[in-house]
């Protein structure tokens, strides 16, 4: 049986994550259930698109994705589930499809009609539920929905590029748990608009000439240690995902600060990278 | 097998959630625990009530939920296990069961007599695992316990009705993740006692005159967007819980505040309903 | 088959967490998968410790737990997987595994060696997943590495027991959910070096003559309540996990303040014991 899986804003601390687990275990017993997370800030597409995107592919293909999010139900934000890169995903059209993946299509969309069947008080609950627990028990999407041919599509943060000037204005897209400094800036975006050449990153206070492969490669382990300037170390990085990160070597928030506190760098703020 | 459900105020850091799903793992192993909240404000039972009241009805009946709220086992302070309404509560007689529910009367009460028989020096993991799996194995109540009449009753924030000048005094009992404010009147004591007149609902520096049903009914959707009042425009709503909340629509705490910080309304403070 | 553990500093918002329990899924369908601690301070190997110690013995003897906190591969960071105590730790050898136990000492260690088998972005996930999978399905530590003679030793917040003076010089090595002070001085050290004798306990601004059992034997139920020195109550005992900890009864670090702050002691700070 097919794994679901939440990521909501519903935070750690209320019951609406543990109801809507009970609910999917009410219908089926013998599910797994996991939480990607539950710490998106509230209302917040960008994040939430961000973990998905990096989370989903580890998963098994069939697993269902429900996204807690902005999830009531408007006269524009409708109810849909899509099967994209072969999971499912139950979310609202507010977006955040077109966010998760703007290389891949989907390659079935429905615009979920079992409202009339539900009460609803608390969409997740009611509606996300059923549709997840219909698909996991090996149903159609047609069954629960009509299908449409697109979804909602968000731009906002797209990194700009000025061919002539050989320049990528990006965005800060997350700030992850350690404080670094995710950006839209892509290793294979880059690659392409600079083909091999030198080049900065700038971003607020911080200047950067090398993206470094792994946060490690910037430190000189040949030194002896008192030599090494190593905690603490500033540094450009593609991260994980694919994306330029501007990080603090093993930084924590909590005690000397983060990058993004260090190089005064937020949500949408911009990080451009000029190539000679 | 049932599945048990853990609800305490160990928090997201400490190993005491960890020690204790090992703990039920090591007895049972195809068990299915599920975590209802680990983050609720230490020894906070009114908070710990809330969550449960509106997580458990969503499981299938027969789950078994652990309560690690204030449960160190003194004089005054038994560990009792409950069944009520087809769902077990493993706990200490702190008044949280009466906090759950006003309405329903527990079917069977038992004071948990093993002590003699387990080393306790952390009682949820010694004493109320041992219990939890011993219902889950199908065991009865009155193995693990002393069957007693009645359990320990909590008042306090319970909603003061004034018939004759038709006013309700209610109070703030949870503030949700969002932020917003959820109080202790019930939609069902709010038409018992307003009989549909006209009302004015106030908690400190706000009024509201209508209550919606869900969030998006505050918003006109017939109006373009930029004309319409949205993010940040205050509701009071039954919310899904059936309680009276006041709302910031889609408010996020961390950015633009929320209805608590808001409208100056936290924990206890009073929330009137007036009728005409 | 075995339970996989994950403690880890990847938060509880970031996709890590969620992408490598997708990725044990993908390998092992129907593994059980525990999260201890996500929460972990960002490359607190002292805090990761301290959890997993007190975690582990819960954990059905076989079981897999992977630690993910500083797990860069780097020169001087390998990875390893351990056998110790019947369970097996996968993390970085970065002196973690000595801080879980110094009295036991591990039956075998491997230093993991199927980088060259695996694409490595994210050590967690590309290769920690993988050697725990290995050893779910009853792989031995011989396939995925090479037999080493010792781990790496960290030594830092051990007390120091000064014989003649009758003192025992011990640290705090971690600050629990409720704001208390957990100390490095065991009850057995302390039995060892004291031999039942009058002792008084000091950090910064408070003083202890007596080492309670549980928290509540601080307080003196024969009184009526309200002539009870009960909540906010400053109190010293012996913590579920053997650890000397200093503590406030009942208390929330949210409103009336914690041991920590209240005593003024963080982590590394001393607290000494003194015998007459």
């Amino acid at each position: 049986m097919p794994i679901i899986t939440l990521t909501t804003d519903f935070g750690e601390k209320d019951h609406f994550a543990g109801a809507v687990k009970g609910a999917i275990y009410n219908e089926l017993e013998s599910i797994k259930i996991v939480d990607i997370s539950h710490s998106v800030s509230p209302f917040h597409i960008t994040e939430a698109a961000y973990i998905i995107q990096n989370a989903y592919r580890s998963f098994p293909k069939g697993t269902i994705h429900i996204i807690g999010i902005d999830s009531e139900l408007t006269p524009e934000n409708k109810h849909i589930a899509v099967l994209l890169d072969e999971h499912y995903f139950i979310c609202a059209d507010n977006g955040i499809v077109s966010l998760i993946t703007q290389e891949m299509k989907p390659k079935k969309i429905v615009e979920i009609n079992i409202h009339d069947r539900v009460i609803s008080d608390f969409p997740v609950l009611d509606v996300f539920v059923k549709v997840a627990c219909h698909l996991a028990r090996g149903g159609t999407l047609e069954v629960v929905g009509k299908e449409i041919p697109e979804i909602k599509k968000l731009k906002g943060l797209t990194p700009v590029v000025q061919e002539k000037q050989q320049q990528i204005i990006g965005n800060v897209i997350y700030i992850d748990n350690y404080g670094n400094v995710v950006t839209n800036i892509s290793k294979k975006l880059f690659e392409a608009v600079g083909k091999g050449n030198p080049f900065v990153v700038s971003g607020r206070n911080v200047k950067f000439k090398k993206i470094f492969a792994k946060y490690s490669d910037a430190i000189d382990f040949s030194l002896p240690p008192d030599k090494r300037e190593e905690d603490g170390k500033k540094l450009a990085i593609w991260n994980a995902s694919g994306y330029l990160e501007l990080a603090v070597y093993k930084s924590n928030p909590q005690t000397v600060g983060s990058a993004s506190t260090l190089f005064g760098l937020y949500y949408r703020d911009t990080v451009t990278v000029n190539f000679e």
